[in-house]
Formats: C-alpha cells, structure tokens, sequence
C-alpha cells in the first residue's frame, strides 16, 4: 500500500476532523478549558538524515521539527515524550537532545527506547498549550487575504548541499539552518490572533501553499520575486528553492492592511479558487512542488 | 552506549521527577485542573512480535499497551498518535488498528507515516486524562499494605509458546492473550482512589513488583502458591509465569483489610525495607525476574 492511500485509511479511522492531526500534522483537543495541541513525527536515517550525519544534530531537529508544528498552532510546548531507536550514536544524541531542550526551553516528560535492527529511527510526540482559540488551521484563508512568510526559502536546502559535499563549517557555508532548524516559536504565538490560516513550510513553501489553498478554497498566487531567498542563492535555483522543504518558517495569511506583529515578508495574495489552488507568477507551477509522501 | 545507561542519562535531561515518565512509562502533566497522563511505546519487528505475525495483531498490541500504562493510572483514554514505518502488511494493520480502537473507544488523533528501511518499527503515544488525583505511581506502596493482581500470569507465554511454534488456533490453544492483550482500564479507574501502589505488569510479576518496592522503599514479600495462574501451566513453569512479560495485568497496593471493587488476588504483602527489595516464598528469588532492556 503507498502512503498517500495509508494516510487515507488511517484519516477514516480518526472520526473527529477537529480532532484528527492526518492531514495537517497537528491533532487539537479540548481538555479542562484548554486546548491541548499535539504532534508526532518520526525520522530515519537515509531517509530524513544524511548517513553519517551528527546524531547530535538529528537529536535537535526531531525536536525542532515538531516544535514547528506548535508554533504553527500558536502554542505553548508543555514537553515531549521520545521514541527511540538504540544501537549507537547515543552520547552525540544526548547532547543535541539537551541542547534543544535548553534552547526551546521544553521538558522531556518520558518515553521509550528499544533496540534497532537495522538503519536508525526515532519518533518524537510533542504537545502544547493553545495560547489562542480558535487555534490558527490551514483552512482560514480567505479571498483577499495577503499571504506571508517569516525568515527565507531556501537556506535549508544550501545548507543540505554543502554538509553533503563537505563544503560545511568555518571556510564553506553555513549548514546551520539545514541541520539546526529553530521553530518560530514566539512568532506563532504573536500571529496565532491575527492570521486567517496558518501553517510551517516543512515539505516547501508551493506544496504546504497548494496544501493551504485546497484547506482553505482559494487559490493562492505567489510572486516569486517576492518570495525571501537567501543572498547567495542563484537566480536560476529560485523555484527550487521554493520547492525543497525542512525551512521550518511560518505561512500565513493576513487581512489586507493588516501588518504582521513579527518580522515577515508579503509573498502573494489568496484569490477566488480558479482551476489550480496555487499560481505562481500567474500560471501554474510546473515541475516538483516540494517533498510529496511516497510509498 | 547500554540502554540502561541511555535512560539513566534521559533521565537526566528530565528535569521535574513528577512530570517525566521515564522511570514508570507514563508522564502525568497538570493542565487547565485537569491531570494529562501520556505515554509513549515503540514496537518493533522481532523484538515486540513475531517475524511472520498477523500485521493486525501488532496493530492491536500497540493500541493496548500503551492503553495498559493509562489504565494503571486510572486514566480514561483520550487518543492515540500512530507513527508508522511504511512497507508491507499496512491492509492488515489497519484491520487491527480500527478493531482496537472501536474495542477500546479510543480516537485517533494524528501521527506520522515515514518509509521504512529494514524490520518494521511502530511507534504509538497514547494520553489519557486522570479520574482520581492523586495518580496513583508506583512509589505508594506502605509497611502492611496487601499486594494484589488482576486476571491470571501465564497466558501470554503460553500464548507466544503456541504461536511459535504453530500450536494456535481452533484445535491448539488460545493464543488471544498474547497476541491481543486487553488492558485494563475499568478496573484501573475502580482501583485509582483506593490503592497505595499501581503498575502494569508487562515486564513479568516479579520485575515489576521489584521496580514497585524499589519506588516505595518497602519489601514486596509475594506467595508464589497464591499468584493466578492459567490452568493448564506445568506446575514446574510457576516461576517463569511469574518472570515472563506482556500479561498486562495490573498490580496494586490496598491497606489490610480493603477489598478491591474489581476481581483481583491477594498475593503478597508490603514488609519493612529489608536487604533485598522482593521475597518470593521467604527468601530473594533466583534466575531471571523479567524482561530488562538491554543495550
């Protein structure tokens, strides 16, 4: 079974649309006056990290990752609960893990660990408080709203290529923002109020904005030109940048006029849903949207 | 990097004893004056299950395990978040998966699906919301108080035995504890504002029971005689019963006297803390006492 029809299965058996997190990451549920937010993701090695990469940095982005998710939401992590995978590499993964929780200020509250057989993989369950109801969803926007990024595209993907062909550290580029990816947390909390839809751009920035045009029933026109790039970034590798995911920035969208509370750039505008959810520059975008699920 | 050494130092990195789950499985969390109790258990192929075994039953197993760590906290199961490694037997998981939810009435909420490379490994984080404060733990155990536990130890064994060795089914024997456990989560809520101590025992009688007196600073002393055992166990395999995990039966603690408001048996007894933290027929038993992780 491929994964996009597994995805639909599971979604048949999680009754509450409110509830379920299938198809926007993210499960919300009332609980005693609050609304719990919760994610889970998992990693493998080869498949969401490079073979031979620092665990400590696999540690800090199985984190991150899903500190993203929370701060899409607007929420306030109240901790995480680890899944993992033992068989090496675990005095690096305790550093990064420590690191992250320090910097992200969140507890870990428990978990598991078993013995691998074969490549490594771990999950990661993070759960939030709301800080605003209605909790921010990817289907607020609406016709005439602006559509917005935090921080730029694109970093993630430089930084891939330089820690993959060893052009890292002092001398190369900077690798941080691929292998250190730090959530907007404070951002989400600052927006949560004030967008339409909101969403983090994991899988890259025109399919989590096809994502969002189809929640929302608009369509979503981007202006490449505006879209934040890093200044290194050749001009030929522009749509690329937009299609390659683990940015981790926020997408939003604003009423026209409205200015965002935090550092942001305006990148397009949500229209009346025409034949395609996203325009790009005006037609629809050709080639890979970003990184699609596969079985 | 050895497994006990890795919790030991997760440990570490989990700052508020009260909230983490590392040391009993379960994390219990204050929110909105409500109590959250979450856990979080990974499974994998060939350690957790049979190479070979019916994907459905893996699916159910996952469900009600980690439902047996909210059930020994008088928990009401409010949802579950599947992280699931993609590549083969998904139909039949997802068989499983739908009977163990509609058997326990619990919600999916979310997760995350990812391409598995090697054995297949599952995570799944369930969380619950407590009915009696204070969450009974495993540390409540007092000087006189009766040990007690629910169900019979043995049938999971059995039931593996048989399995594996092609013995199941209609003209073998009933391999249904094994392979679907049943957690006990109406008996948990009915023992919650009773019992001193509560755990489940998925790691065998006498491992848990030790974990149990180590907590509470008190000797478990328990009559092997009175422990309930299936009927057909060879009366040499008492202590291996004892010793063998996934039964998911809950242990607890009354004061002498109390009568459990569920069918349970009186086993044993809590005693001052002596040189050893269990006495199985008087004296410190010998041989293995469970299923310890190992690095």
């Amino acid at each position: 079974m491929d994964e996009a029809a597994f995805i639909t299965a599971l979604r048949a058996l999680a009754p509450d649309p409110a509830a379920r997190g299938l198809d926007d990451d993210v499960a919300v549920i009332a609980l005693g006056g609050e609304h719990l937010v919760l994610t889970h993701d998992m990693m493998v090695e080869g498949v969401h990290w490079l073979p031979g990469q620092d665990p400590a940095d696999v540690a800090w982005k199985l984190v991150a990752t899903n500190l993203s998710d929370l701060a899409a939401k607007g929420a306030a992590p109240l901790g995480v609960l680890l899944g993992y995978g033992l068989g090496g590499g675990e005095e690096r993964f305790l550093a990064g893990l420590a690191e992250a929780l320090a910097a992200f200020a969140v507890p870990l509250l428990g978990g598991d660990t078993v013995r691998r057989v074969g490549p490594a993989a771990h999950g990661l369950t993070a759960l939030g408080r709301a800080t605003h109801c209605p909790v921010p969803t990817r289907s607020g926007a609406q016709v005439g709203d602006r559509l917005w990024v935090t921080g730029s595209l694109g970093d993630a993907m430089l930084g891939f290529e330089a820690l993959r062909d060893g052009r890292e550290g002092r001398t190369g580029r900077d690798t941080t923002r691929f292998a250190r990816p730090v959530p907007r947390l404070a951002e989400g909390r600052a927006l949560a109020p004030l967008v339409g839809a909101m969403m983090d751009v994991s899988d890259g920035l025109l399919l989590d904005a096809t994502r969002m045009a189809r929640a929302s029933g608009v369509t979503l026109a981007i202006d490449s030109a505006a879209c934040p790039v890093p200044p290194d970034l050749p001009s030929a590798r522009r749509q690329e940048a937009l299609s390659w995911g683990d940015d981790y920035e926020l997408l939003f969208t604003l009423p026209a006029g409205t200015t965002p509370p935090c550092p942001a750039t305006c990148i397009g505008e949500a229209q009346t849903a025409g034949p395609v959810p996203l325009l790009l520059d005006g037609a629809c975008p050709q080639g890979p949207l970003g990184y699609e699920h596969r079985g």
